[in-house]
């Protein structure tokens, strides 16, 4: 049989598993960070709708640009912005994939301060550009003093910053994004997938666009908007960037059944979107138990927590998976990472914990 | 204004433009060589509840493996072939992209014999790979020799092979195939975009794949199933090749919405097929007219023709546009290709095509 080793692989690529948490089929599934909540029936039918309106007509090739839909991203996210500022993807990683190869690639670099989304150095080895490890305090914390040592130290050409950050859940002081802003020879990148369940008197990087042509908000549909199914990640940014990222898209990459879908969901945010105060909830309720119980527990204006589980994380990951509740072991000796879900989907957890 | 020139672009990307033909509102589309011809109802109403069955579980990301969307996929390509050894994306240029991420990228390189697909040399750009432009013979033939020749001298880390060729139309000689999987030292990835309009007594690489873990055949569901809204590419290889691209694929790349429409377009194949016999048709008569009418062109096996038009032929294609037809210009001097429809489109066309 052949195996891997046989095949002309790229060296880079040896030795590596695909990325990806278990897809189990456990009753409590809390380890992705999806939205507990199904899509509601209204939304539903509406979706569906707008579905069967695209589906004689698939003969054709979508509409390249995505124009619609990239217009009704921008009415939602405010700001003033236009069609001209917004691009669209399947999922925020091929946006940022997208970003990378326009970017970095080849002969350069990009850095991430770790822990932090664990795709973005996955993407930098997809698309030939070399990964720079920045460092977090003790406590996961980043800094403006700190973050801008690293960017000045490596002067890589795209910066991530995740805010909020995952997996340790906590946003990003604006001064740090500014800081960084100011001291990047290139791109900075601002990772902001869960800024919905960010906590009162949280700011978004989308409030400084203006005046900043390097910098690049992506968001996604996936968390806030229950819609994880559905693949839709986008930015915001300067027109330059999204005339830039349109240089590497591949043609048609968004399918009409995706815009389609996508825009019926964002005409009915109100629906989708009215799960997210209940799981604020929830997510402030697991901290707070948690903390209850003497652990350490990250700050979170995400739909997750990290926690410090006291010892070994891959034997309490298998406790817990073991009472039903499967959550996510991100690497990080000692600690665990959950999503907050239903009210009933914390008790589960919280109940599995008291076996630790 | 910030423009292109403003921001940290990479440098081979500076002074290009976006790939893609006009997307121009013109009665007769004949550039993209999309299947002209509607999805039928029962075929309309097979995929809306498909989806419908999707809708209240977006939440929830999809099966990252899209295991019986592969499955369904193996099972229409037959030749023994098992979900190991299939791989779907969203079109094929993602599958190539991929390809080319795990078996080329940076400090490698890919050939492929052009005129050929015009994407292959803008997906090696997008990863990193050295593109080698091979040659074809005057005719755009391509015999084993030449073939061979030329990959002996490049060593090319991928071969693209296009059978039928698009934009010539024509299908490859088993030969060249055979031949150059010997000669090649790594990956060859027969394109077999257009197989399924092929005339009677082509052979696919499919057959050749038993014993030939390094090549790779790909397909896609937008010609002859006209599913080209629904993006939906697929490749056959040894399921080695499928383990080395999930080391790239972007996780959760296939939306359920995706794979739901897929497999219900699969289910209902015969009802979509049924429009390749009238197409090829229609491709024939196209060829035997023009012949008629004194004009080179290509044989085609695909649901388009490569004619020339006896002069310029960017200066053809606006008198086209300006009769009503939209035709596509390859960049070939004096040459154009036009997508085989409907009866009433190929009439459209000849009666253009007498205005030149």
């Amino acid at each position: 049989m052949t195996t891997l080793d046989d095949l002309p692989l790229r060296d880079d690529l040896r030795g590596r598993t695909p990325y990806g948490a278990p897809q189990l089929d456990v009753p409590v599934r809390l380890n992705t960070n999806e939205n507990s909540y199904p899509v509601p029936e209204p939304v539903v039918d509406a979706i569906a709708k707008a579905l069967a309106g695209e589906l004689r007509d698939l003969n054709r090739y979508p509409d390249r640009d995505a124009v619609a839909l990239r217009a009704d991203l921008a009415g939602y996210l405010g700001h003033g912005l236009t069609v001209e500022q917004v691009w669209a993807a399947n999922g925020s990683n091929e946006i940022q994939q997208q970003l990378l190869q326009a970017f970095a690639g080849p002969g350069r670099s990009a850095l991430g301060f770790v822990p932090a989304y664990s795709m973005h150095p996955l993407l930098a080895l997809g698309t030939g550009t070399r990964w720079v490890p920045g460092r977090r305090g003790a406590d996961f914390g980043l800094t403006a003093d700190e973050a801008v040592a690293q960017v000045r130290e490596h002067a890589p050409d795209v910066v991530f910053l995740c805010s909020p950050n995952n997996p340790t859940g906590t946003a990003l002081d604006p001064a740090v994004v500014a800081a960084v802003l100011d001291a990047a020879p290139g791109m900075v990148v601002v990772d902001e997938a869960y800024a919905e369940f960010a906590r009162p008197g949280t700011v978004s990087a989308l409030a400084v666009l203006p005046g900043h042509p390097r910098l690049v908000v992506t968001r996604t549909m996936s968390k806030a908007f229950g819609f994880a199914g559905g693949r839709l990640g986008y930015l915001a940014a300067d027109p330059a960037v999204v005339q830039a990222v349109q240089l590497v898209r591949l043609p048609y990459h968004l399918s009409a059944l995706t815009q389609a879908a996508a825009r019926a969901a964002l005409a009915h945010r109100d629906a989708l979107l009215g799960t997210v105060a209940a799981i604020k909830e929830q997510r402030d309720r697991i901290v707070a138990e948690l903390r209850g119980r003497g652990l350490r527990v990250a700050d979170s204006d995400a739909n997750f927590v990290l926690f410090e589980v006291g010892g070994d994380q891959a034997a309490a990951w298998r406790t817990l998976l073991e009472h039903g509740v499967l959550v996510r072991d991100v690497g990080l000796p000692g600690w665990l990472r959950v999503t907050a879900g239903t009210p009933a989907e914390t008790d589960a957890f919280l109940t599995a914990m008291e076996k630790l």
